[in-house]
Formats: C-alpha cells, structure tokens, sequence
C-alpha cells in the first residue's frame, strides 16, 4: 500500500483516485473549491464530469494542501495545465527532497515553452518529477474499461515503482524513458483533437478525420523528434494512440471545442459552451512558436491557430489542407 | 479524359465510377451479376452498398468483361480480394502489354500468400500493376466528402499519371514507391479491425479501442519492415490512417463482424449478419503464417485467429492481450 496525495479533483484527479483506492492504496485528493470538496465528500459522485460513478467511501478529499501533500510516498498532480505552475508554487513548502510527483496534465506553457515536468522541475529541482499518459479518458477508467497508459521518470527505478503503483487488471501501464516525446505528444495532440473536431462540425466524414489524425501525427513527430524525442513514442500510445482517443471520442473537450468551431461557433463561444478548459487553445500557439523556432512544417497547427486567433473561416482552412501541392507522401521514400 | 473499365460494381468500384466520371473520364464499370447491372442502369441506385446516392447517367454498366476491357487507358480492378486471381483468370485475354492495372482491393491471398499486385503480375506479367489504397470508405467518396489516397506503381511515370486520373477537389492523392508496404498495411489492417470490433461488442471503449489500434499497427509495422516494406508506409496514410478508418467507422464491414463476435455470435453468423466479403477472416490466416514465416510476434493477430478458427472467448482473448506481461512500452528505447 502506498500513501498517495492527489492534487485536482476534476474528472482525470477523480478517475486517478478512484483506481487508486482500487489498488488498495491510502488516497488523499485536494481541490481548491470548497464547494466542490463539500459535493464529494458528502455525495461521493461528481455527476458533472464522471456522470453515474460512485466514488469509493475510503477517499478523502480536502481543500488542505498541506495535509494531501505530507508523507505521501507518491503525488499526483492532476490539474490543468496553464494551472500547473502557480499550483507547483502552492505546493513547494510541503514538497520533501526526493518527492516523486506525477503530471498528468497535457500541455506546454506558452511564454517559456517549457513542458509541465520542465515546469515542475523548475519550481521544486529536489522533487522526482515524472509523467503518466496515454488513450486514457477519465470517463472509461473511472467506469473500469480497459485501459493503457505510459508512466517515464528519470530513472528506471522510480518508473518501475510507479508502474506497481498504478497497474491493475484493467489498468495496463509500460514505462518508457522518453519523458520529452510523452509530454510533447500529449500536449500537441489537443491541437490536432482541434481540427479533426472541425472537420466534424463542417460535416465531413471518417476519411477527413483519418487523415487530419495521421497528418497530424506525422507533424507532431516531426517537430518532436527535432526537440529530442524518440520516433517510437509519437507513434506509440501517448502519441498516435492518445491523439485517436481524442479526435474519435465523444468524451474530449477539444475535439467539442473544434466540432462547435466547424459549426460556426468562435473560440470565446466555443470554450464558453464546453465549460472546461480546452487545453489545444493554450498549446495551439505554443506549437506553431516552436515549429518556427526548430524550422518544422507543421500545416494544420498553422491553420488551427488562423482559425483561433485570425477568425479564418474554418471550412477554408480545411480546404486548404486537402489541396496542400505536395506530390509524394513522404519525402523520405524515393523509387 | 482517360478511357477507364472498373471491374466490380460493389460499393468501391461504384464510389470510384463516380469520382472518375465526376473528373470528366470515359466510365464502364463490370459486374458478373446480371440483375445488379440491370438494376444499376435503369435505378441509377445502388441502395444496398450506398444508400441515397444518385449514380451519374454517364457511368455505364455492362456484364460484358471484353467491352470494359478493350481500348481502356486505366483498369480498375475492384473485386474482393478472394475473387482477385479467378477475375485475373477471365481479363487476361484482352489485356494488352503495358495494360495499367489498379488493385484497389486489400487482402493476401492465403494458400500462396501473395499480396493482390503479386497475384495481378503473376497471372499478367505484360501487365503494369499499380494499388490504390488510404482510409476511403466508399460510402464517404460517393457523397464527395473529402479524402486521401495514395497511389503506387512501379514507375513514377504510372504513379504520376493515375494521380492525375484520380486527383479532384475533394480526393487528394498522394503517390509512393512502396507498393509491397502499402498492400501489407491495406491486407493486415482488415485483422486489427476484426479485434477492435470485438472489444466494441464486449463494451468496452474507446481508451481500449486506441490500445488495439496502437498496438496493433505497431504489429503490422514489425512483420511488414521485415518483408520489405517501409516504416514511413505503415504511419502514413495506407498504415494507420486506414486502420483508423476501419476501426472507428460504422462503415466498416470488418469492425461489424468483429462487433458481432463481441456479442457472442460465431465468424460464421456474423458473415452471414454483415452479408459482405469480411476480408479480414481471410486475411487472418495469412497474417498468422506470415508472422511465423518470418519470426515476428503479433499477439492481436494470433488471438483473432483463435477468437475465429479455434472457438476462444473474445473476452478472455481481449483480456489475454491487456495483461501481456511487457514492462516497456519499446524495447529500443531505453533509459
């Protein structure tokens, strides 16, 4: 049994916890709303982001910091991304040398272009900084369908101990050293889960998605590779697998935010509508400032971003990465 | 405006009549069946294969294979992969040297285990064999949605000149050299489906389903470098975008019958529900000698074989294939 502290409590911190506790774990989760600590505790359900799920008695939630983050062997830190470093400030004080802490966030900061465990590094470098992801929607692992994940640290140790931590029957976790390719794959996904929701509000069909997600990947790869990442991980399941979770799934936030932007909607009406927040937004412009700085042809984050903050009417953008003039599919193969 | 006979009036060749005759060609399309062409020519419907959409007048339809033949500048064939040889076997006679063949069929043929364009260059070797291949549900290219293909052949010449054939506003095609690549992934993705439809039918979701998909072109990839073809094929749009294709869409005839076995019902109740050639069952049996053939692990390939000729539970094959004790994610990525 481990002693865990979990910090968010929205559908993926709640989801966490509840496998967590599965696993015979002591789990702790904090969450900065009062309200919505009251709601757990005493409702034990969180209707409006894991709709139906009863949440295990043993888990306790709070607004305390300090008493999620005290002796915990492992924290998770489960809130939004353009959250994760005012919270790694919050938390700092309470943070013993070697503490292993896991992001599961998606994204990347915009005015450093750091990734959230550069962030946590930043804020707290005696902390064991480390990641979890994967195709993994909250919604599906709280209601225990099988499910994949990847968890990467700085050394193979503190991944194996992660991985006997979170596995289960219907939890299967493999550990990778590639914490870069991991964090750039979850983070640019969203922009991608953007335009294929697009394309889906303009009514156009599986074969559009398909090849919006396999071009999406490619530039993902592309870009990551370049920043160091390894070529398996994009095409692996924090990559590849992650990014089809999120464009085919009725349960992702961006992909709706992009489905109600193909319908007309704006980006303000559009986040507005979906009520959580649309992580792609924040990473869509971080994305196309770094394929301008490691010189990467990235198509569709360019035209995800003019559809953003350029009020480019969406059905044009994606016009134009249909008739792109390019030949061959991949430069790299020759007759 | 090129002179194009289309072998086979199913959902595919009747989807790419009405590209081709959209893109201004010369369009005569064969079928064996003597009641589906009379019904094509008077209804101008195809209501089974794809509902609601009108057949331009212009497209002929005859069951006379040598008026398809003669004087054509492109032959499409576009009958199910288990027809392939035997349709080879009655077109010979009046196919002339240099006669560009388009495979737009995916299989392996299992007692040789021949890819479609092997089997077209074995029985016509005078013949210039090409493939057309991406994630196009014909049902989808019938209603013009835009989509994505790739194009290969032995020369770029051909390779260039059927883009030129293809390529419209809403169809982009792409070209390659890598035609073995691009057969393997068409052939094998059939079998990913199949798994993927069955843990749609246990109700399992979508964090499962990109697991499969995931796991299962990484698959794909490891048997088809090992023959010969390209890593870049098996991530582009041939290789996973297709299998993304067949796997989400509610088109797919092989999802359908994976879905049905899900359910509970045998491979043989499930052909009979889908009442279409379900390419993967053939395709699985071939997949599997080929693994072993060229000594490669493919863990979801071996357990749809035994799901369809060996009686297993699905449940307890989907099961077997989540709790396979790997710790990495890649073994050529270490810390």
């Amino acid at each position: 049994m481990a002693r865990i502290g979990i910090l968010g409590a929205g559908s993926w911190g709640t989801a966490l916890a509840i496998l967590l506790h599965d696993n015979g774990h002591d789990v702790t989760v904090w969450s900065i709303h009062e309200k919505e600590v009251e709601m757990l505790n005493t409702t034990r359900r969180h209707e409006s982001k894991l709709p139906g799920v009863e949440i295990p008695e043993g888990i306790l939630f709070t607004t305390d910091m300090k008493e999620t983050m005290s002796d915990k062997d492992v924290c998770v830190l489960a809130v939004p991304s353009p959250f994760i470093r005012s919270t790694c400030q919050k938390m700092k004080s309470y943070v013993r040398a070697g503490q292993i802490i896991v992001n599961v966030a998606k994204g990347i900061e915009e005015s450093t272009l750091y990734t959230l465990t550069d962030i946590i590094e930043e804020e707290m470098p005696y902390a064991d900084a480390c990641v979890l992801s994967g195709p993994s929607h909250a919604e599906e692992v709280s209601r225990r369908l099988p499910t994949t994940c990847v968890v990467s640290a700085r050394t193979r140790k503190t991944a194996e101990y992660l991985q006997s931590v979170f596995v289960s029957p219907v939890f299967r976790v493999y550990i990778s050293p590639d914490m870069l390719g991991i964090e750039l794959g979850g983070a640019l996904k969203n922009v991608i889960a953007l335009a294929a929701g697009t394309a889906d509000g303009l009514g156009y069909g599986d074969n559009t998605k398909a090849a919006l997600i396999t071009r999406g990947i490619a530039e993902i790869a592309r870009l990551g590779i370049k920043m160091g990442g390894r070529p398996e991980t994009f095409y692996g399941l924090t990559g590849i697998g992650d990014l089809i979770v999120t464009c085919a799934s009725v349960h992702s936030r961006n992909r709706k935010a992009g489905y109600l932007m193909g319908k007309g909607y704006t980006m303000q009406e559009a986040m507005d509508e979906v009520q959580m927040v649309v992580e792609g937004v924040y990473s869509a412009k971080a994305a196309l400032t770094l394929a301008q700085k490691y010189q990467v042809e990235m198509p569709i984050v360019e035209q995800v971003n003019k559809v953003l903050f350029e009020n480019k009417n969406a059905e044009e953008a994606v016009k134009e990465l249909m008739i792109r003039d390019k030949k061959m599919e991949s430069d790299s193969v020759q007759w």
